[in-house]
């Protein structure tokens, strides 16, 4: 992977000045725990090309460590804030607006924090008014429920509205803008901060990623991710029992992953029950002898019984299914049960899409940790004053990247990796091609994750 | 209801003679166990009822109860038996056979026992060589699993298949066959004794009623009931979510009950957070004003969300989904969409379907405790030559209920019972007519259910 | 069981002449849901016993069935409530607290609804203070999380505490005060409805009986249990794996039941990995060769491993842990560790005490649901003017029964009932008594539960 | 950290020559999946102690890359490979065996797997003769279970004990010994390995760290700790609503961690229902007024109610405690009551130690996937012909270290790092110490984990 062009400089508003409140609490807090701008993460982990980069003279790309630092830009007594949540539901949204109102009243003192209903929608004067106060007594215990507790939506993002949002932060006077949302609200996010910076004015825009999927570019691990896997798993154990239960019993699964497959695949090694996985990164043909549809009747003939994961996003590996805009989980089973008819096999096909149970539902323990960390981490990062950036985690550490670094760049499945190559050996289903070799479809600037796995 | 005119006379094949095999264990088993035949539980717990068919001399309804006898009619040590479940999945199936095979071995010694595979289907020749010879180290553990441990499937019916299926039985020297399935397994079982009798066969003809949907006439709960009410209110839980994260989001959850509703209206009063719950035992309008889908416009124009539970027999009720044969939950999604794009509103909904995660799953504890009580009791009530029979709750009690009396009726919600009036509270739906009077579809027959709940 | 002796009369504070507000609610609710005093529920299900009282023209003991009724005693508009938990935890006061507040608020109209904390002590000076005004928006998700929204305690019950709180009452114009408590709160209940009858007061006194042990005489099912049983399996389960994980691996469990051991009996049934479950009801030995040591040590001989489930009133049955008044769970690790010892076998012994991680977590499903009928159905009660009675499930309905009918008498496990020999099918433990006897300490008056078994 | 002096080669038994039989299934696998020895990943990812080695000339630490290699140095046929747990129980243990049989069966075509029972004893020959056959059918399912597959011991590790494992394994021909266990274990292994080494033997010994504390040098992440936190939060959970539901309510929860809090801390943000968190790595006082009893009282006198957490190995902090050889959760809790006792203060102390039921449940998703990958690359290194290794998450990649260089030191909590600043503001506790200094313990040579987060 190209690291090398990686631009990983973070945008201030000015300098940070003002001693962190956090360094008064001597009797609560230890010193040590600021975090200097001076202390960066590699971002490439691998030795050999290190070693090249040395030679060649070439710098070595780092990212800015993410933590409380020990200056801020805002003055605490007068900062207003807003949190917003864009985009689909994930696990964790919740979570993550706790700790932010949680660090924000006790770590620093601000006592002015609004939530924004519905995502961007909510500052259009539509939804304005119904804005909610936030304080640690309002947030208390809403990390034990699922969804959105100031609610989200796919927002518009078009200019106009972008002039809109900024209208609405200058006129009520918002110092940082915590905004926590996917690739599309990054790229709100950028305009917002264009616009910001068009009018002279001094709002930081501070982002934590949010990706079921986890598909962000230069983010090892998306909150949400682990509890989707573990939900999703719930989805393969029962559709095993229904394979299992009927004579040519097929249980098919259709999972979240618009660009990639890596909730499919993950949730694949944790069960290891599935027999074919599909996801956007690997073609493959339906027809038989050795496409999907003739290696099921050969499992069937073999076994009895079948189970299919399938990723929403591999609709663009089919071109009927793309073409006919169809979900292609409703495809497959269309297309599956034609083609046992025309052979006249009787099957047993059951159909599930755990979609909006898994987005919906609450974070696991692992997932409510991580993000406790992110919401911190934002904060501090908008303290000190500094813009246009999300809360990502690499090689183990929280750090700050640029939204420009990360933005309009998905991360998918290796198909040369570690993940994949577990999928492969778990459902043993082979290059599921006619000329039996592997094809990975055009990435379009796809990443690969780091360690090959989805970070687990 | 009319209990009077009841048959509850037991079949059986023969005098039980031998002393049970229980008894002997002096030891492990203390003797006063033993239910005599004329130990009988009422059936109508109603004082007045009761007081009225003393006054006019009529007889007094009861059951037999279940539990061991002091004799039995078979002789274990040649004893072979046969076990199949039949019909779709539902949690518990693998607790029963698991109870049924501990209590036949170290109970009653009997070595010989057979699972078919598929149901009715695995007595066919197709299926036939698959069977599986059945004892504890086999079942040790299958209760932790969901599905079932023989396969299942809805087979066929027809007087050519009764007749394969008593050859089977007669040729492999069955005595006794237990029988885990609906209301249609129920009826296919009254044709196999009836052609048992007319071979002059010494075979049993034991049921473990199995209905996800708690419908069977004279069963006060089913196995598996507790279990689904459980897993349907995680999609609740998950559709509120999603109904509340988002502006005029509505949850749309389709739960099952082809002809009960008993699984949408008590998850309803789990969790209170719906606020409309759809059952074919009341019928209502789509239409506006009063109908569902201006009871949904006003609520979202009130609090700006909704969840919405249809039970999948919902669908009798709407003349036009039951003309298309469609879906009733993605028929209602249609319409629900199509009457906001008419008015150019601007709504959110999300579907689930839990169906196959349901039936599929492990029962939980309360589901476990049953069913190793509804199997050991099939045990003995087999043991003691007894056929066509039933093993149902009534009254707090386990008691045998002869097929001829519970077979081709339904219980359904009582639109004037206490679990609809608590539904009717906790959603203040009210009567979704246009002209605001509820209206029952006619039932066909249909019984109440004990006490007017789901008997939780 | 000896009914006949019940007197099942209800108090009343006097005629309730007022039409129910849940009768005006027209649109939203049925009118023949209403439930007449005449309604009864027979008591004694069994046949014989119904015979023989015709025959010898005794009377037919029944309960009064709970439900709402057509007519109320209280003015809803004037009228004050008070809710109250006592005694420890148990999964559900949450729910019947959201349940009685919705009744209260959503069908009669009622709007001043007072929290007392902390059980009896709240209504005392030091605590009243903190009482906490109850309404829909108050209780909304209450039911999500486990232990007492109120609070409780195990409070005093003296005489003089008795006139404080009918002082309480009185000063501040409690009409119905519902206490939500185990036996001690049935009988401090009767204490304070006998000073209210003294003063000639009208306040109802209506009780939701609460005892995760399900030992109330006249209750068949009591709210949590389900729950508490559910959880117990967990602790088993991990025992299990820690007995079998280990040479001579031992798991010993302290389950809750102080004078019953339904949750003990009912958890082994649930998982049947149980080996040896020690109750309340069942005397044993602990000396070899029979005695539980003697049994475990031929069971860890045959099998290298084994699981012990001990319900802490079994204290009563071994002297030496009775006269040092110590938990019979770590008085029977210190037993078995000390005999191996002596014996030079080397075990590994892992001691599992789940009780407060039991008591205090949100109830399940079906404890959900159970909760919201008897929440509901003592408001009706108390509307009603009905008082000095509690919400039982008696023969699968919910029925009105006299405090004084239930208090000071406790449900046991019948060692010659279903539960028991079912416990002794799955555990295989026979009489641990070096006599080979079963021996059923004394009683002092206990009944047995319904149908044999803990209602499950 | 000092990384410089780690020494990171990797011994081999000789040159791997022979193809990978997963080179052949050129339909199943592709190529580029093989990993070279030339694969390393820095084990630093700080910039500017990279930039002072690359100044000065030293040398970059990095780890060999794990994954499957091009060439075998075992011939799979003749294979034989043995595999055991040590220790106490994990979450994983399962997933781990499995993940090793399945890779070895399908990935190499090794047929011959012992696995050998209770850890270290299990090579003796009171048990030996018990060890298991493992193959893909014998391991289906396990990972749904708690426990070890295999049984597992604190074993003993005496030379006299060494040199007959190493019997054992000569004598039947091992050619890979795969070894799960903790410090203890990798102890054990690097003396079996000189045995092994001294007698001239091709055995192979790999490991798998485990450690359910995280507590293992140069291992980021151990498996199971992520389940351990997450079920350590149920009994949170249960604490805390204890605490609330009484008046002066204490909930006292005791967590595993004997030289390292990392369930403790982590749990503690999981939930942030904590109001105290001890630590073995942050020293406290007991006494008033700033130690752990005053400022409990003084929060008992604020809020009415207290959550405690405490990991195991506080003991050590305690003098009396140590001296007196209790368990440190009893001792508190002794402590607490005899203080407020003396101030005749009433409380309500409820005390939880959930261990066993936290070691011996299955593991969630996260550890199911973790320890797939885990398994599958232990058993890689091994066909490689490396030996003296564990596998070990670091950087996000899964790589080689070296026994030598892991073992006898331990990883903890970095009291100035960013996991113990996150407890502190969960906890509000500040330092419980009478001089309000912190005081972190003599460490002996610990370690601190990567990103100063217990790497969630």
């Amino acid at each position: 992977m190209d690291y090398d062009s990686i631009d990983t400089a973070i945008p201030t508003l000015g300098e940070a000045k003002t001693d962190s409140p956090i360094k008064a609490k001597g009797s609560r807090v230890r010193g040590q725990v600021f975090v200097s701008d001076e202390e960066r993460v590699l971002i490439d982990s691998d030795l050999s090309r290190l070693e090249k980069r040395i030679r060649e003279g070439m710098p070595i790309p780092s990212f800015e460590k993410a933590g409380p630092r020990e200056k801020t830009y805002f003055d605490p007594s007068k900062l207003k804030c807003a949190l917003v949540t864009c985009g689909g539901l994930c696990p964790g949204l919740n979570d993550i607006i706790r700790a932010m109102v949680l660090e924000l009243h006790y770590g620093y003192g601000v006592e002015n924090i609004l939530g924004i209903r519905y995502g961007i929608l909510g500052f259009l004067p539509e939804y304005s008014y119904q804005e909610k106060v936030l304080n640690p007594k309002v947030v208390s215990g809403i990390h034990e429920m699922g969804g959105s507790f100031l609610g989200t939506s796919r927002g518009p993002k078009t200019g106009e509205v972008i002039e809109k949002v900024v209208d609405y932060l200058d006129r009520t006077n918002i110092g940082i803008l915590f905004m926590i949302g996917g690739d599309g609200t990054l790229r709100a996010a950028s305009l917002l901060a264009d616009e910001i910076m068009t009018r002279g004015l001094r709002i930081s825009v501070v982002s934590v990623p949010k990706t079921i999927d986890n598909d962000i570019h230069l983010v090892s691990r998306s909150f949400g991710f682990h509890t989707a896997v573990e939900l999703a798993t719930t989805a393969i154990r029962g559709a095993h029992n229904e394979a299992q239960g009927h004579p040519n019993g097929i249980g098919l699964i259709r999972l979240m992953g618009r660009d990639a497959g890596f909730i499919a695949a993950t949730a694949t090694l944790a069960l290891q029950d599935v027999n074919f996985t599909l996801i956007p990164e690997v073609a493959f043909d339906l027809a038989p002898p050795n496409g999907l549809l003739g290696a099921l009747e050969d499992r069937l003939k073999e076994r009895g019984h079948a189970v299919i994961v399938v990723a929403e996003g591999v609709k663009e590996n089919i071109p009927e299914c793309k073409k006919k805009d169809k979900d292609v989980g409703l495809f497959l089973k269309g297309e599956i049960v034609s083609h046992f008819k025309g052979k006249d096999i009787e099957i047993n096909l059951k159909y599930i899409d755990p979609s909006y149970m898994i987005r919906s539902l609450s974070a696991n323990a692992s997932d409510n940790v991580f993000c406790s960390f992110l919401g911190r981490d934002a904060v501090h990062a908008g303290m000190a004053g500094k813009t246009r950036l999300l809360i990502s985690q690499w090689n183990e550490e929280l750090v700050h990247v640029p939204m420009s670094a990360s933005v309009s760049r998905t991360k998918q499945v290796d198909p040369n990796g570690k993940l994949w190559f577990g999928v492969l050996e778990a459902t043993g289903q082979g290059a599921l091609k006619n000329d039996r070799q592997f094809v990975v479809p055009p990435s379009g600037g796809a990443t690969q994750p780091k360690g090959g796995t989805a970070n687990f």
